[in-house]
């Protein structure tokens, strides 16, 4: 079976069109993905920056949110930005990863989808409940999961292991010989390379 | 006639790939193009940066290395990255800009294809005479050009032009219409823009 391991972050808005995007996209090539939310801000801050390079970097803002909301209206899904930006996501990456196969897909996409398709925030426990619940997964165990001290620690491995393997953005793909592919426009690419090196 | 622009300098990798394959892309969908040769320097040092990015955050360094290696080897093109990157590319833009139409064009393919295809530098004179003649055009008067006060000065106007439409990296293929796409992975996107908005 091909497989590809697929890193996102729940405050990176280039990973809400991928999150819904690439389970069709994998499924049409046989390669079985493996959804790895992490946080990116450990990666940032080895860069110096302590907020997103969108809030940093101004004109590269504008560019960013005008690039995704044309890929959202090319794709046909809604686009709207969350406020603040970037959302603190440490609590849904935490939930996403203490869920397991399709559950953290689904959970993944209705967060993204709140966040970017309506604009609402995600931050807080009381929201993320919502989601676990319209994805049919009961909350209250899934945040005593979540907020153990194991998933905290899995979560952060999870964060170390991305950097080391070349992780720079999200969304990232990498394929089992280790080649990192970043962007929302490099889907195809990936999953292609990962069907063809099975 | 639909028109778009397509800004490029020549120290960035990823126009290289961009270069070799607008004109097919834009030719199939009936954009003229207009080719900008134009520097990132002022626009880098607006956000503080004095060195390539790719330079100053080794880790997207080495990620972008392999990107663009990917990037070539599937569209059958050579790569070779040149040392010390990135190159000085001052007179190069400054000659391009000193040229017309499908010279600008030709010219603007020789040096990259120098630069990435083949590892070379691109910063003297000489050299730049060389690929100026490989392409039919004299270099003498073309040298002359390129160093009058007037193409420095129209040179400078481009870079502040392109930083004032919202330009923040290279390549990027500006629409009749204000849009910024950026990167070789936003050509067909905008050249379709481009089109369907003549």
């Amino acid at each position: 079976m091909a497989v590809a391991e697929f890193f996102y972050e729940f405050a990176s808005t280039y990973s809400y069109p991928a999150a819904l995007r690439i389970g069709a996209l994998a499924k049409a090539r046989g390669v079985d993905l493996a959804w790895r939310p992490f946080l990116l801000g450990p990666i940032f801050a080895a860069y110096g920056w302590r907020d997103s390079p969108f809030n940093i970097y101004p004109a590269k803002g504008r560019y960013m949110w005008r690039d995704v909301e044309r890929t959202c209206a090319a794709m046909g899904v809604p686009f709207r930005r969350p406020e603040p930006f970037p959302q603190p996501s440490l609590l849904a990456a935490r939930i996403a990863l203490a869920l397991e196969g399709e559950d953290r897909a689904a959970f993944s996409r209705e967060v993204y989808t709140a966040e970017f398709g309506r604009g609402l925030p995600i931050a807080d426990r009381a929201t993320l409940a919502s989601m676990l619940a319209a994805c049919g997964v009961d909350p209250k165990p899934a945040l005593e999961r979540a907020e153990s001290d194991a998933n905290k620690a899995a979560l952060k491995a999870e964060c170390a292991r991305a950097a080391e393997i070349g992780v720079v953005g999200a969304p990232s793909i990498v394929t089992r010989d280790g080649e990192v592919f970043w962007g929302n426009d490099r889907l195809e690419q990936a999953l292609d390379w990962a069907a063809e090196r099975r």
